[in-house]
């Protein structure tokens, strides 16, 4: 028996584990100082009532056998399917219920939506980005080559006409740039997804937190629906990090080689997947009722106030930054050309303030740092003028 | 951008599909017969109360700041994983903790645990067996052979010493045929993986049901924690079919290639996977509480109980079977030698019943039935009624 010798080439990526290293010998050194954690990628304040109301129901009906549900659907119940198709609607995009595939997030989809396609083809990603996009296609052993971004773009990686790629990951609201891609942008990647005969995987998982004239969907764009499929999740707009449901989008016009991409997926989720619990679809389709987006509307206000702290703060400090707006995320030059680690090490000595070195995103994220907005108002507050007072001396 | 073209080798399974049609035709035909339904491979009992109390409080933490959840360990919670690894030890059976993986279901696993060996490895499945087996390893690319049983065999596939395979499913008690392996048919094999350095992969998922004394896992065999894992799930043991969540087990010692696969299954989840649904993990823990066991157990016996009607059924009329005993299915030789076919047929025809012909789980299933014990006590009463008399004419 032969392992997939593929996992030799995985790099192990300590940039987490470094941060809660340094973090815990810090605390052990200085136990009189507070640390305030602006690194935290996880979702703080509860589920909304409606959601918790709708979930229970779900689990009581289980308790009963005439209420009872057993395997569910592999691609999710209708009524979720379909307020989900209601969702996109109300942003003004056209989607086919029957296009919704409902799954435990959008992270497996991620990795899993690999299955259908061929390990000879060229994985285009931009850097800085989530991480697990480049893991998961060294594990299927296909080619990758990295988009990369900077200031000049605003940390928004465009296409190159001289790189041919077949698969391209876009994550937008980006993870951890908070950067957003503009209509005509977005314009860009599909004709040349088009002209490639590629195959755009595009991460909206941070779509509830665009507040500007931006896409909220790669589907709002002409031409899409022929070349992309679209992975979100709530984890981030309701809060479902813990409950884990997510959702790939497969448009039936997206064909290659002569067979519908949709029904592979079907294929590939009927036989390696068997649906999402009851109690949590439950729950789901209660984020999409009008009480649910109600609630789930003032926790994303509660980050955005967050970010907004963190974003006016910089503005006063003149350091350049991407997001806060658009995104949970506030992308940061480290200041006096300070290194990700030296930042990182001069932010928790100075003001025992905790965030993510760049670096850990990808090569184009050196000398980058990463905010989020998931602490409390209170905790936000505190840090942002701490940090000013460390950055001002 | 090219697919998988291993796809186009998948053969369409049209059985399920060809059933329910038929049925629904004869019904359509016959608005005054009664139709009982053996062929559910579903439960129908509703859940435990004590697994019901334990999932809508799990939902209740999430409603409050203080109790919320956000991110599982992609691995499950340490609680579960110990319940488990004392479940094993409630019969007799010695893991870690540290060696359970909890994950949405033994489906998701059986088919992803895939990702961690190479695509050269060539594959043993036992024929007949649960179907997305096979499915998952042509997605994958491997070569495929089966491991043939009949009534020789007691329907226990055994290995061949002249077949030469990597990577060995085996499913005890079997689905379809209700048949399990004794300890020193499970040694064989373990023999047989042990000099071939093969894995076993071990789908425990009908474990819950043996009675007999025969092995609950693999890992009560010496030497099984060197070449095997096994999938298990709480789908018939607990009911989970609408919950979702099973573990796989993976013993430290089990290392090829200079590789412990227990890291790269985890490797493998990290990336692809972000763990179970807090609620879910709270119910799943509840299973393995005292009361939660004994409130499951009831079920099964719920089960056994028609599973022995329709053997003493059998018994009475002279027809082979196996299972039933250990399992919640029972697998029949068709009467007169008849095809699987023939008999839905017939027994549709004469006595309203349906079941599951054979050949859907393997060529090996030609001429055999499966009839399933989740209907009711009434139901099922009535059903080996009609059945006696069909096969007395």
């Amino acid at each position: 028996m032969k392992i997939n010798d593929n996992f030799n080439k995985l790099v192990p990526n300590y940039l987490f584990a470094d941060v809660a290293r340094k973090t815990n010998e810090f605390a052990a050194a200085h136990p009189e100082r507070e640390i305030i954690r602006l690194g935290i990628g996880d979702v703080t304040l509860p589920l909304a009532p409606a959601v918790v109301d709708a979930m229970q129901k779900g689990c009581e009906d289980l308790r009963f056998r005439e209420t009872f549900k057993g395997y569910p659907e592999y691609e999710g119940y209708d009524f979720l399917r379909e307020r989900i198709a209601e969702y996109y609607q109300s942003f003004g995009v056209k989607i086919k219920a029957d296009e919704v595939f409902v799954s435990d997030g959008a992270k497996s989809d991620c990795g899993n939506i690999g299955d259908i396609f061929s390990q000879d083809n060229t994985v285009l990603i931009p850097d800085p980005v989530y991480p697990v996009y480049v893991d998961a296609n060294i594990m299927a052993g296909r080619p990758i080559l990295y988009a990369p971004s900077g200031q000049d773009e605003h940390f928004l990686a465009m296409p190159d006409k001289n790189v041919r790629a077949d698969i391209i990951y876009l994550c937008s609201p980006n993870n951890p740039t908070g950067a957003a891609y503009s209509a005509s942008q977005l314009k860009e990647w599909v004709d040349y997804a088009r002209k490639n005969n590629a195959v755009i995987l595009y991460d909206a998982a941070y779509e509830a937190f665009i507040r500007d004239d931006l896409p909220r969907s790669i589907f709002s764009i002409d031409g899409a629906r022929e070349c992309a499929i679209e992975l979100c999740s709530l984890s981030k707009t309701a809060g479902f990090t813990g409950v884990r449901c997510g959702y790939t989008v497969i448009p039936h016009e997206l064909v290659r080689d002569g067979k519908k991409l949709h029904d592979l997926w079907y294929r590939r989720q009927a036989t390696k997947f068997n649906g999402v619990s009851w109690a949590v679809q439950c729950a789901a389709a209660a984020v999409f009722s009008p009480e649910g987006q109600r609630q789930c509307r003032k926790n994303l206000d509660y980050y955005h106030k967050n970010a907004q702290m963190i974003a006016r703060t910089l503005d006063k400090l003149g350091i350049y930054y991407t997001g806060g707006q658009n995104s949970p995320y506030i992308w940061l030059k480290c200041p006096n050309g300070m290194s990700s680690w030296q930042f990182f090490d001069y932010l928790l000595e100075k003001a025992a303030v905790v965030g993510t070195p760049g670096e850990g995103f990808g090569s184009c994220g050196k000398g980058y740092f990463r905010l989020t907005s998931f602490n409390s108002h209170e905790k936000t507050a505190e840090a942002v003028e701490r940090l000013a007072a460390a950055c001002q001396n």
